[in-house]
């Protein structure tokens, strides 16, 4: 691992390694390509056009996003072909869509009710277009998405708007087995994949043309994407993968290319530090101890893989350490979080790391709520 | 409560009823000036510097941050009163709180370590001032700060260093009693506040001309304010106030000044909703069901107290239901979350929502880690 110049960076700040993320990059384009899918890296990871860019470099066919803010960012940043996996279903929304669709060489929005796929065919009809659409499918996560015995009555009414293209169907669901979390990701991988490939030809079966079958996050991507009948995944993680992705097996820990540079600003106790980062520069969404990955703390201390990050406030990190460890006020540490996405997500810019030197980039869609 | 006009803002969003602002910080103002107490409110909690001169205007003496660049951002937009409430142990950040204090009134540093006390002290020589320091002390949080048997011995090396006064002693530790989270505001604040007091008390038989006794939370600063001995308080949440402050007892739902305004996205199912905000868009550092709080879900929606909002991906918020809510795809909802200051952190911008109409502000200091 290439050290980091103390001086580079003020902390706590992300540090991405790009020799690292390149490899990532690579590694998952191979999966796409030698089982002939489609690869539609989520940018919610990330974040940042430059990086969203690269993937597409790599062989990325297109690019997802959550928001259509988050899609307004990444067409600014030059990315031309995007899918909102996500249901818009207020007017401002659309029209936003609408806008974006207009400049873009293939926009894809996400749908699960008729009231959305109405309000957005009427949209699609007053700029004068045919809307590209995937229904969403709820493969057992349930949040949002229409359930597979729901899903070819909805799709027909959908098909039947008149401004829209039903193109698919799409699902999110992570890793899950008989609808609980698990860390048998080939299972997971595997039940996902010929849910929705037994879905598509049922729908195709009633006449309706579904050409995509979009599946598959960071751990079961590459199971999904061996199973007949997918066309399409849609990894976000993968770029930089996390603490999480080690436990789940999906990856090594060199594989992780994104840190937190923190700082010791105080050891009060022998075997207690205290870090220059808390609740607001590492993510709290994947708790320590919850499923499928089971983690201990916080994060993994890059410099002492056997300390605890037990605890957060605002701006504390606590770590518990063994009292031989040196650490004192001052020292430098690098924290591999437990959850990216999230974590990134509270910094406004990131350092990317690479062999010519230390570069400093907005992190352009954080923060693109509305 | 002012009703919204549902056009007036792109969701998700904070917004933020100032009229209930006025109320809170007037509320402690009280609190302060009646016990003859100085109020120094956190910022961290708004990292806005307009609400930070707002919280001047009704009588705070200074204002509170937990990190260089939050100060540096409220300097710029005109507060001249700041304590650094966090140890300074780097060369790079004491050199910028030395250009600080050029530019202020008064600056107030944090320490915690004899180290870090000589490095400011060395840095405060070569720009030729004398630096304003408080000792932190740790009175059962085990974060940082030094523990109050090893205080004065500490306070006393760091006294006899050439370029730093310390003027007092400061202490966090939110609503805790004998080393445990309480819901008995009224004994933690006594305990904090005489604890302090008691120590201070010491620390002058030795000599030691300690003129601030700095303590208090939201929660427990009316309980501190009280104590003999306390000089000020520095409560944080009180201007927005959040939903652990309403199931501590703290305040009413009505003092609850900022909510989370979203939109129904999905109700795939009778007794669930999914609503435009997750992971993203509200903390997760207060958990469900975690001392002293014990919260259900992670927001309380305004429009439905009885709703559950159960879960959340980056961008989904599952609420559960009863099924004779009404709500359906493109309702707005407002939720009043769980942790005000870390929600507001994961936001570009908020609206301030008063009788003249409703204002689009940056959450300037937001993100400003390093």
């Amino acid at each position: 691992m290439t050290p980091l110049q103390p001086s580079a960076v003020e902390t706590p700040a992300v540090v991405i390694r790009m020799d690292a993320v390149r490899s990532n990059l690579r590694k998952m384009a191979e999966v796409a390509r030698s089982n002939g899918v489609a690869l539609r890296p989520h940018a919610k990871t990330h974040k940042l056009p430059e990086l969203a860019r690269l993937q597409l470099a790599f062989g990325a066919a297109g690019i997802t996003v959550a928001k259509i803010a988050e899609a307004e960012v990444m067409a600014e940043g030059g990315v031309t072909d995007l899918f909102v996996a996500y249901p818009l279903v207020t007017d401002t929304k659309i029209e936003r869509a609408m806008r974006l669709a207009a400049r873009l060489d293939n926009l894809i929005l996400g749908v699960d009710s008729l009231e959305g796929a109405a309000r957005l065919s009427a949209a699609a009809g007053a700029a004068g277009r045919i809307q590209n659409v995937r229904l969403e499918i709820d493969t057992g996560l349930r949040r949002t998405g229409v359930g597979p015995d729901d899903a070819i009555g909805l799709a027909k009414r959908i098909a039947g708007l008149e401004h829209l293209r039903l193109t698919g169907i799409y699902t999110y669901r992570g890793a899950m087995l008989d609808g609980r979390p698990t860390r048998d990701l080939q299972a997971a991988g595997t039940e996902e994949g010929r849910m929705m490939a037994a879905l598509a030809q049922a729908m195709r079966a009633e006449g309706l043309p579904i050409a995509d079958v979009s599946v598959g996050s960071t751990p079961t991507a590459p199971f999904c994407a061996v199973v007949p009948g997918v066309t399409e995944i849609r990894p976000g993680t993968y770029i930089f993968h996390d603490r999480m992705q080690v436990a789940l097996g999906v990856c090594g820990p060199q594989a992780c290319a994104a840190h937190v540079e923190v700082t010791v600003v105080s050891r009060p106790a022998p075997d207690r530090i205290v870090i220059d980062g808390g609740s607001k520069t590492f993510a709290t969404d994947v708790q320590p101890h919850q499923e499928p990955a089971l983690l201990e703390g916080f994060g993994r201390i890059v410099e002492a893989p056997d300390a605890v990050f037990e605890r957060m406030s605002e701006e504390h990190g606590v770590v518990r350490v063994a009292p031989h460890h040196p650490f004192r006020a001052g020292d430098r540490l690098r924290v591999v979080p437990n959850h990216i996405c999230s974590t990134l997500n509270l910094h406004n810019h990131v350092y990317l790391l690479d062999a010519s030197g230390i570069r400093k980039v907005p992190v352009a869609a954080r923060g693109m709520l509305e």
